[in-house]
């Protein structure tokens, strides 16, 4: 059991063991090698290259070998340490398994294995909390049962396909594996980057407030988020929650608010939802965002992690084509809290030097037409130096569509023309980036246009990502972006008295 | 003059005159050819191979041929008979126009030139007004000023590249340019086809009551769609409203209901907003639906053009996989008004037959992980046939992404990759259309993972026109989906006394 608390340094947190494996075995890994949701465990470590600088053992007694590694027997015949175990196996064999973990001194167990108290099933929770006490007794950890376990880039760990290799500042703790997949998946292609995050199920070791307690520890992470489903130890929770988002910005979405969603709750993860107003209550004493959506959440954290987080005030510079959607933008953007300012006489004129009269507006919105770069770039400027400009908003390199993209047979543009569309993308998003740099006034990108053809959605990928990676937030659309700096800011200024956590 | 009615049945909508140009004349032609939105209306001809069936006359002094086309230095310069001209000029030119137009003998004009009464300018308005009864006197339709025109997919007319050459059943009527053409080539992409659409800008002659009128009365238009900043003679367009929402269902997005929207769409249109609770109780007086935003708008023209408008009540089964995403999926659901029924015991069974109890849930939402075509269509049409089902949720056809797809550089994915991704999908659309036929329970399916890669989006967008062809409706997420059947029912309880409509 020496093995179990190998980590060099006292000062680390107690949760920390369980992030840094060396090593990990998968017992019970499918004869197929495994692909999709749940067979994925293999494929997924073996995506980012896992066994390069780790030991990888897969357990099947059936097989010998799988995709090139040997596969064991069980746990017992694999000759080096086991850091970190993933149980694939059915319920009914985990209590062997544990005995074994037990043996073999591993660090922590994740147990994809569902089947225990989320069944409602009496007998199956009561094993649950038997083979819980029995990991704890020998100091290893466990995640779980019924969840997907850990995605930690820096180890080269992943639980899906699809999961980045780098790693960044976002901390995801997830009651839900498929959750925590959309959330991994739809920020990855945003350009968010994770420190960690963490499926953990039915929660009966690790749970939420253990998490809340490390992230807000960690140095790697800035940004906390959170998918709950229920709250386990109402009280400890809270207290986790209150201290990380006194030192992080700390997002939760609360699943199972309705009866409908949480009767569902209920069966997944055999939680109980209690009242969502006590629990908005809490986020909100604790100084932690409420996420009401998945769009919330993905769009909260973006704009946390981009210079969006610095908005000054509620005064949007929006910069766009088309009367028509500059009036609807306009209208979302006062129904989400902000406002529209007019732009002062000077910045006006300024415009008015290049910008022709009829068919455009430059006082705010700025609905000009004007084509090239350089005289794009110089609107940004004019605007984004106005007095009454806290943000501006513009588009994320838009395309018209082609008429053949509307033929479902068309053949797919040639690569080249992707490849430009991406390059020239990537450009606009750079220059975006250095307005926003030079004049101090925050910038937010619309993805207006994507779903237009495939360049189109390529080039605001690539803009997007960019964008992301260079401080610039994009959404896909204006009342998205409106949404979430609303929140932002009603959330800022709900923290006064609170630290400044940027 | 008797051109101007040389339609040849007296019982066709006076208005009538503007959808069947057989020539059609682009006076300001720019001498590029012109791309993008205000040049490329030529550009958009072209496209749709009007000149193969039709005369096209682009005029321009300075140029002799364009694009293959001569150029003519005036109308009057033309041999052949005009029907529409479509006027690019500057504003200061318009009032000679307009008497070329009137001793030529055409029958309509648009005016995509902007800078009149839009402007708020007193001696710019008063010109509008003159040379619109001078046109009107001389039995002339006028369309615009400020304002993109005319689609008509029947006569390979379009005012922006890539609209589809096909018609279909909406009607849409815009004040926007812009939003028209968001709207066309939004809906297009999901496989919504038009019957006619117009943007009709400062409405100084056409109006949108006019249009109402003639849609209400067009044999080819089954739903009516269109887009408001103001109201021009309120009582006439609440009596059209009224008529055309009586035989058809008759959707109205209204821009300019917040201080800075109305700001905007004063600059815009020279629209005068109003009241947004006057402009509600009017759209539900006159039985017609109300989009709040762009979204809605076009969610609700998915919902009437498929058998999505047939659903029966507010019973919801979701299918789809992962707990997490069906318990933020019933509360979506719930949220909008409607329910997630729990299924009958005789359904439980029939699915727990070759579902298994692990990991899974049968009593709605249906968190399965059957893999297989036959499984899967299994489990569709059990739910399907249950007594609460008023509708299923399923997915269009998603796919996890690869690990490449997030990295900024990689190559596209292989054209054959692709077309395959489409196939599949297009194959999946098709067995729910047939199990939808064969149960008579409508499906909705919802986009998961579109963004994920190239390959996703390609497959979710033939899944989206395969479906839409076929009479499946397809929206981007379960909470859309769910708001525009909410809105869907409402409307219909609203309607109870009034004519069905389907």
């Amino acid at each position: 059991m020496t093995e179990a608390v190998s980590t060099d340094s006292a000062s680390l947190h107690p949760l920390d063991q369980i992030f840094h494996p060396r090593s990990i075995a998968i017992v019970g890994v499918p004869s197929g090698g495994g692909k999709g949701m749940g067979g994925g465990f293999l494929g997924s470590l073996l995506e980012l290259k896992f066994q390069e600088n780790h030991d990888l053992y897969p357990v099947n007694p059936k097989i010998d070998e799988i995709d090139g590694l040997r596969c064991y027997p069980s746990i017992l015949d694999i000759e080096g340490h086991v850091d970190h175990v993933i149980s694939m196996i059915p319920a009914r064999f985990v209590p062997t398994l544990v005995d074994q973990c037990i043996e073999k001194g591993v660090r922590s167990i994740h147990f994809f294995t569902a089947g225990f108290s989320e069944t409602g099933d009496e007998e199956m929770a009561k094993t649950e909390r038997e083979f819980i006490q029995k990991l704890n007794d020998a100091g290893i950890r466990a995640i779980g049962p019924n969840c997907m376990g850990l995605y930690i880039p820096d180890e080269r760990v992943a639980f899906m396909n699809g999961f980045p290799a780098e790693s960044g500042e976002v901390f995801l703790l997830s009651q839900s594996g498929a959750n925590a997949g959309d959330i991994v998946h739809g920020l990855s292609k945003r350009g968010v980057r994770f420190s960690k995050a963490v499926s953990f199920g039915n929660g009966a070791d690790v749970k939420a407030h253990h998490l809340l307690d490390y992230a807000a520890s960690d140095p790697q992470t800035k940004v906390v988020v959170g998918y709950m489903e229920g709250v386990q130890e109402g009280r400890k929770f809270f207290e986790a929650l209150k201290r990380c988002a006194a030192v992080k910005p700390t997002i939760i979405l609360k699943g199972g608010i309705h009866a409908a969603g949480a009767r569902a709750a209920n069966s997944h993860t055999g939680s109980l939802a209690g009242s969502i107003r006590i629990f908005e209550a809490a986020c909100r004493q604790a100084g932690a965002m409420r996420a009401q959506t998945m769009d919330d959440l993905q769009d909260l954290v973006v704009t946390l992690t981009t210079e969006a987080r610095r908005v000054k005030g509620t005064g949007v510079v929006l910069v766009s084509g088309g009367g028509g959607y500059a009036v609807l933008s306009s209208d979302a953007i006062a129904n989400a809290g902000l406002d529209v300012p007019q732009m002062p006489q000077e910045t006006i004129d300024e415009l008015r030097e290049f910008i022709p009269v009829a068919g455009t507006s430059v006082n705010n919105p700025i609905d000009t037409n004007v084509s090239g770069v350089e005289l794009q770039r110089k609107t940004l400027e004019i605007v984004a130096r106005a007095e009454p400009a806290d943000v501006v908003f513009t588009n994320a390199g838009s395309t018209r569509p082609d008429a053949k993209e509307f033929d479902p047979n068309h053949d797919s543009p040639p690569a080249d023309q992707i490849a430009h569309a991406r390059t020239s993308a990537e450009h606009s998003a750079t220059v975006i980036a250095e307005i926003q740099r030079e004049t101090g006034t925050p910038f937010v990108a619309i993805e207006r246009g994507r779903s237009y053809s495939v360049a189109a959605g390529a080039s605001v990928d690539a803009f997007a990502h960019t964008a992301q990676q260079n401080g610039v937030a994009v959404y896909a659309t204006v009342p998205r972006a409106a949404r979430a700096l609303g929140l932002l800011l009603e959330w800022r200024t709900r923290r006064e008295g609170l630290q400044e956590l940027f």
